[in-house]
């Protein structure tokens, strides 16, 4: 693999490491994913802005222990690397009991000082039928 | 002002101009602020991931062609730089006669080679009441 394709495959396990916390309700690997800094910014489906790790946390906090199992079958993901910086956009297909869905997904990663991915921006929105 | 306010400038510049484009209704502007390439990605309010630039030209064609005023009040405008790289989010507040209501907005931009930043990804969602 060239630096491309290794940076590619790291962004998909960083990814997959989003979901897998979202569906395990875990918050300690949600804040892992994620950079906790300032510019985190995340828009929930349906939701206003939300910016800053502090006010991010908080949401996935109260998602993560409420109701709903937060199963996802991932389809549609597409990868594109520019330097330090990786977006991912990807179909999350919800499947909740009687409530399904798919939300069309915006994941913005940078690559941390030690060569992490971390999720900087996370967008969600239903996809109306 | 250093590099990274310059280069915030231009990335709120082009960022203004996509909107502008969408206000007059200009589909040569809108081409001009987009990079037209195979990664471009769109999602409208409440539709799938549109994937690449002739996909995401056509749906313009058909939205600044269609009923409605496309007037914008931007609010509530971030703006992070990371090499070659941009993110804008933004609130569009919309007014179209009876019809407004609030769309959260993430914009991703790319540095090109003649140092324009043009936009590659751009996904709204409505912001529920």
């Amino acid at each position: 693999m060239d630096n491309t394709e290794t940076a590619e495959a790291l962004v998909r396990a960083a990814n997959q490491a989003f979901y897998d916390a979202h569906e395990h309700r875990d918050i300690d690997a949600m804040a892992q994913a994620w950079e906790q800094s300032e510019r985190a910014v995340c828009v929930h489906p349906g939701w206003p802005i939300l910016r800053g790790w502090a006010e991010v946390e908080r949401s996935w906090r109260g998602i993560l222990s409420g109701p709903g199992r937060n199963q996802f079958i991932l389809t549609n993901l597409d990868v594109t690397v520019r330097g330090d910086v990786a977006w991912v956009t990807v179909d999350e297909n919800l499947v909740d009991g009687a409530a399904t869905g798919t939300i069309a997904a915006t994941n913005v990663f940078c690559r941390d000082d030690h060569g992490a991915w971390k999720l900087t921006l996370h967008h969600g929105s239903p996809v109306m039928g």
